[in-house]
């Protein structure tokens, strides 16, 4: 509610692939940078080990311990009952009690989801909060909302996404009027699955400036600043263009080392390779925040680098300078009359 | 049911965005080089116009008259009431007939559904027709079902989807026991949405070697063979990879001819570029085989050039030499008690 001068984000330094090794110095980076104070969240006696190989300087950071770490597959609705003391959860903790500003994690996503939605609860206005995520485009980057916190969803669900991701495109991408669009099969009106059709009639009457359906082939072209679907659409979505770049890559790579290229081909393809990939990296962006909640979270790629989770450390407290949940719950409150009247005619329709 | 030595195709030559123009120079190669007999249907005199101009040697062909087109936005429903004589439409019945083996269009993809569906009907054990699409991968090509053909689907469809596509990658890809999988958001059983979770549930009992989920990012790997999802999220995820690796085209051309390496850029760059956008040019397959329907119907991108509508008559042609309906009915019915308790528990489920 009232973010102290120096946003404090608390950093689950237990998650991810690689654990303490790699958010550590990740979240130091961005503390420094940013002038953020850390609350690093986890096992006290292995953190405060790590942390003496690390240069902490500048930075202001509390260990705060929690004896439990989330694995990467286990069941969210098990975690939060076995593990009470995981360091996801009492990051969550920090937040609700107002010690911390925001959150990171790059630990077990269906964990931070339920945890959070559980700690901290919902905003006003927002039946299920959504992961938003920023995707590159030939031109400027474009906001992703759900990319894969709510498998089945219903035209309203998919309406609120859409104007919490409005706001996200206007404060983090500096978008004037953000172009809205659902993505679908097809450009027309009429085209897509029982969902998508349902949502676009909302969409349409919203005072949101919703510029129809896109499709896969143009989401990377930049013509609109936000994209809506579920969160099983997003989410394979995102992952396959994941795949395709990674594959792309590698195809070039063996492709450019052929042949009479051979010499000079080694030298260009890691050029070209380098500024190529980045336009998939998700580390360039590091993480995707979950809109909607009483609280900031950020999650991050359970592969992320110490680069990525700077990235995400460096998310939450932009999110926090700009006071972004006070955004959210304006955009919210300006949307509040249609979005009702199309909860009425959802439920006289049922 | 008895093809004749040499397939006859019937050839939509009105359909696709370039129209006879591109299709008729497409369909006259595929024959020469594969021993098919065609029948071009459109209007007669265009057509015959055209092929004044091309090179006709060496191949049986004859127009056959079509005095409407379907436009490619038209509504399916509209297109069938009001254009019963649309060069589509006159394709499937010369397929229902039996004076055509097979048939390809590429026009309005909705309409070539419709159409074929109402006139040739479902094969014994099909509950709904689906779009097969072969996507190449880092190794061998795959199988994905559906590309488009149903947006709304239950369990069971996924289900049959996955057994037409089985035959499809034994006799197409000569696979000998294809590796099917869900298109989900986790490996681990559980993930996904409900018609996911249900479907593996189904597919997991059946008699397919079913793998269990893929995710988006291991889908150009070519770990498996088969990829079953439904026909929105297929479309979405066909769609997306096209357009990300255009653009990822795109934006290699412009850094590969930047700065020092401009003067050498340019040709590594086109040598490169060629193979490298081959993987996911669709033109190499050119058409996706509409499975579940009696008879032979392959559907072509609408902006196919001759090369794609060559590769799609040459895929019509193999299906009628391989029997490729009866292959379907064989593979249905092997998996037909399965497939009928699957459906008994569903309905005392409902």
């Amino acid at each position: 509610m009232n973010p102290s001068p120096k946003p404090r984000i608390a950093v689950d330094a237990m998650g991810g692939d690689f654990g303490p090794h790699v958010v550590l110095p990740g979240a130091l980076q961005a503390a420094r940078a940013k002038q953020f104070d850390l609350l690093l969240v986890g096992d006290e006696t292995r953190l405060a080990a790590e942390l003496t190989k690390l240069d902490t300087r500048g930075v202001e950071y509390r260990i705060v311990h929690a004896s439990q770490v989330a694995e990467m597959h286990e069941k969210p609705s098990d975690c939060l009952r076995r593990k009470k003391d995981s360091s996801i959860q009492v990051a969550s903790n920090l937040v609700r009690k107002g010690e911390a500003d925001g959150m990171i994690s790059a630990g077990n996503t269906g964990v931070v989801l339920a945890s959070s939605l559980f700690t901290l609860g919902r905003i006003e206005g927002v039946d299920r909060p959504a992961l938003a995520t920023i995707l590159p485009t030939e031109r400027a980057p474009l906001v992703l909302v759900d990319a894969g916190a709510n498998m089945d969803c219903k035209p309203l669900n998919l309406l609120q996404f859409g104007i919490m991701a409005d706001v996200m495109a206007r404060t983090l991408l500096h978008c004037v009027t953000p172009k809205v669009a659902l993505l679908s099969i097809g450009h027309e009106e009429g085209k897509g699955n029982l969902l998508v059709k349902e949502a676009f009639e909302l969409l349409k009457l919203s005072p949101l400036n919703f510029v129809g359906n896109i499709e896969g082939r143009d989401l990377f072209t930049g013509e609109v600043d936000v994209v809506v679907c579920d969160g099983f659409v997003g989410n394979v979505a995102i992952k396959l263009g994941e795949g395709l770049a990674s594959s792309l890559g590698r195809l070039l790579k063996g492709e450019l080392r052929r042949g009479f290229f051979a010499k000079i081909g080694t030298t260009l393809a890691l050029s070209a390779l380098k500024r190529f990939s980045r336009l998939m990296d998700y580390a360039e962006y590091g993480g995707a925040p979950l809109l909607g909640l009483n609280g900031i979270v950020i999650v991050s790629h359970g592969a992320s680098n110490a680069k990525a989770i700077r990235n995400a450390v460096d998310m939450a407290g932009t999110f926090v300078r700009l006071n972004a949940n006070k955004l959210l719950r304006e955009g919210l409150a300006a949307n509040k009359d249609f979005v009702h009247s199309a909860k009425r005619a959802a439920h006289a329709a049922e």
